[in-house]
């Protein structure tokens, strides 16, 4: 009897859904899913009917609540890929109406607000078990591999481990490279999947968020990059993109250098033009990066370079108003960098761009884990690294490297005082350096690029100029201060009106 | 009869209520105090006593909320200054309960979140009509004059005008700036008075919080220039004071580059050490820069120079980590400026505070004029400008350029569209480049003049590589672009996986 009930419920069959549950199909997985919108239905069914050919069909659809819950063992798993927002606590609602019971689980894989999921699951406390898990990777992951980030209840997690690992993206224990097969039916079932407990309801929506914020950051840095090549280099996008393969061999090796490396390569066969050069330079955005930006502002993180990849995609749509500057606002007069010396160049950018992305990744785990000592997470950034290998948007080698990084210290505070990248960025900071300093002098934006050097110099300072600038507190709104021969916690005060200026002890 | 009654109620006789209620009664007017903290009313008494002499007693106090409107003239006018947050609505509502009616005004002018008046001015409509005052220029301000900015009612605004002005600060009309007096019982009553009727609810606040926003890059920037200056020129604390001095006579002559001499000028009596010296590099914040910064990133304004300021604050208390850090991560390894080069490089530094301080200021600016139209608020950029010169903090001879700014083009949509403001950063940002550049190359952390140099670098683009960013989020996220050759709300995407990678409209 029970061997013709399905594994699981899935409720939302859009393009995240449909390939989520494919996914599983693929992976021997018994899905009953169920949409309101019966067409959505029809195509999973008829995705699924191309795909298997003549193999028979294994993918159920249902036409209510109660029916999907008929027709899943109990207790039940029931995931959900609904938008964010009302529409998962109507579908809670609905399952519970149905029958759900309280040892039922239900998995959130939108794009909930981390905040949000911490609330549901103490709203449905006792009547199902409310579990999460973030899916990176966007529609290509879903269907064939995606980096999952799953958080809640750790016996719910016992259930649902493998059926996570057996749809995540999987990589290559030896190489640390994702391993990838896009083809339906034939899973990559060998390899370290990107599936990991990330911790207490909240922590993965709030691990796949920072995720995010990397990638703003990173694909800002590549863009700053492309810029000078094009502007201070006068490089062609075909050049560059000849340049960004030749990086993708190396420690910058990433599916964001590799797809821009197709991007410069592509023509548009309308114009006959670089592809590039047609598409207006007004960036969209989301949400999740500006969310992480507020996020590292309200901990009390610094992670400058996340910010400015926002501001950068802000500044980006005020395209009239560029436009308008444009012709008023005088920059440098300087001459294009020499034929000669376009190597030396592209090697500085190289250079910058590695030593700027481990402030990036820096800057991220850090946010990670004063948030996590908020909220009283306990993190794994080694794992957190290890996942985010294969499957999601920043995927790359030097991942493997952080997460080497975390494994021979579990307590570093902050990747910067891990000895390979302390190496590292020793032997590169000179190009790093001398490329922002150039496009400094001749006028080419490089804001996360820079933020990033400010970010490393500051952090290496025993001593910064916030003496003088917690002095200017102290004189006009009296605001106290500590001294360095004196216990932290005693506090002085400045009487600045008086003639000898005499320190009072607070 | 009406002879004998108060012209204001005020509630709250802390420190800022205090020396408010000082000010007022310096200015004639006729003031009932209440405090729940019967002590505070006793310093009042004390302190108004001992500043008259045998002058009669200008200040009345009260035991309770029924006494005060009792004794104040109707339609009573209450001024609170108590902590932001539920004390407000807690005094508002034993005011309602004491008799206070429809046309009484409360002025709440503590440091209350924008929002939450908003939210105020709602909950007490029909009962109270409820204003908002934010307050800037600490106790100093309060007592002898400080920057005021009133939100809310316009036919309340007209009752409480002459006597915000008669409070304010003051400017010379002729030179721009602040006309001082520090003496009790002898306020300055001539000059253009710094309080001027910001908006509807909620807007004065906001403003503010804006103000303090700069005012934290203000400050940040003015350290980057000391800590190169001391870092790199290798000068004393007294020779940078010189240098401030000398600063403070022209362009940059402001109240915080003023209070910074002050500073370093100042020796520690016990130890000798320049005072700087012994205080701890450690900034401590209160918020508001934070909420800024927020702000900007929630309404799709770049404000990274303010951004950079918060985050260089959050630094500058992970002190551990930096004395660790500095233990173990390398810096270039250059040779201090030499003696004959060092007059050169105050001269970039000065033009780097400058062109950045612009810069700053125009995402002020353009963040309040954002805010302006999201909140439907018609903001006068000309008049707050003009009440920022004296009074508050960001004081400065400079904050009448900007005024004059707004005043020849009131539709500026940006301060660096000025012409005034393009010829400033035209004729020095020669220098600015040179001195972000040097410091990037010596290892000194710029974060706020470099951020402000990029934020100028990509305003005057009429392209920016945000081209390459938007086709990189349509080949992982199907995002879709917009066409430099077709109307812009024409949407394309690239089949990727294709071979010929062909353009659909969708």
């Amino acid at each position: 009897m029970s061997e013709s009930l399905c594994d699981i419920g899935f409720i939302g069959a859009g393009v995240m859904g449909k390939n989520l549950i494919l996914n599983l199909a693929d992976n021997g997985y018994r899905v009953c899913a169920f949409d309101l919108d019966h067409h959505k239905l029809d195509a999973l069914l008829q995705q699924d009917a191309r795909e298997r050919g003549d193999q028979p069909a294994r993918i159920e659809t249902c036409n209510s609540y109660t029916e999907l819950l008929a027709r899943v063992k109990a207790p039940h798993l029931v995931i959900l890929s609904v938008p964010a927002g009302a529409p998962v606590d109507d579908v809670c609602n609905k399952l519970l109406d149905a029958g759900l019971k309280a040892d039922d689980i239900v998995v959130d894989t939108g794009n909930s607000l981390w905040t949000d999921s911490v609330e549901r699951c103490k709203r449905y406390e006792g009547k199902l078990i409310f579990f999460t898990t973030a899916v990176s990777g966007g529609e290509v992951g879903a269907r064939f591999g995606a980096s999952l980030m799953p958080s809640g209840d750790p016996y719910a997690w016992a259930r649902i481990e493998p059926i996570w690992h057996a749809i995540a993206a999987k990589v290559d224990p030896q190489s640390g490279q994702p391993l990838e097969r896009f083809e339906p039916g034939n899973p990559v079932t060998d390899g370290e999947p990107c599936a990991a407990y990330i911790g207490p309801i909240g922590s993965g929506h709030f691990v796949k968020m920072v995720h995010n914020g990397i990638e703003y950051a990173d694909m800002q840095m590549i863009c700053e990059a492309y810029d000078v090549m094009r502007s201070a280099l006068e490089m062609s996008p075909a050049e560059i993109a000849a340049v960004f393969r030749q990086w993708n061999q190396g420690k910058l090796n990433s599916y964001l250098i590799d797809i821009s490396a197709e991007v410069l390569a592509t023509v548009d066969a309308e114009t006959q033009q670089p592809l590039v050069d047609i598409i207006l330079d007004r960036a969209g955005q989301k949400g999740t990066g500006l969310w992480t930006a507020v996020s590292s502002l309200e901990v009390g993180c610094p992670a400058p370079s996340i910010a400015e990849a926002v501001f950068a995609r802000s500044l980006s749509t005020r395209k009239v108003l560029r436009g308008r500057a444009a012709k008023k606002l005088l920059g440098p007069e300087i001459e294009p960098v020499p034929q000669a010396e376009r190597a030396e160049a592209i090697r500085q950018l190289h250079d910058a761009l590695y030593c700027a992305k481990i402030c990036v990744y820096a800057q991220g785990f850090d946010l990670m884990k004063l948030a996590a000592r908020e909220q009283g997470w306990k993190l794994n950034f080694a794992e957190i690294a290890r996942i985010w290998r294969a499957g999601c948007i920043i995927r790359a080698v030097f991942l493997q490297s952080i997460s080497d990084a975390y494994e021979r210290d579990i307590k570093l505070s902050n990747l910067l005082l891990d000895d390979f990248f302390i190496e590292q960025i020793a032997c590169n900071q000179a190009n790093w350096r001398r490329a922002v300093a150039d496009a400094s002098l001749r006028g080419i934006p490089v804001p996360a690029l820079s933020s990033a050097l400010s970010y490393y110099d500051a952090f290496r300072r025993e001593s910064l100029p916030a003496n003088l600038l917690q002095a200017q507190r102290d004189f006009f709104g009296a605001h106290t201060f500590s001294r360095v021969d004196r216990p932290e916690n005693e506090k002085y005060h400045v009487l600045w009106s008086e003639k000898d200026r005499p320190i009072v002890k607070i």
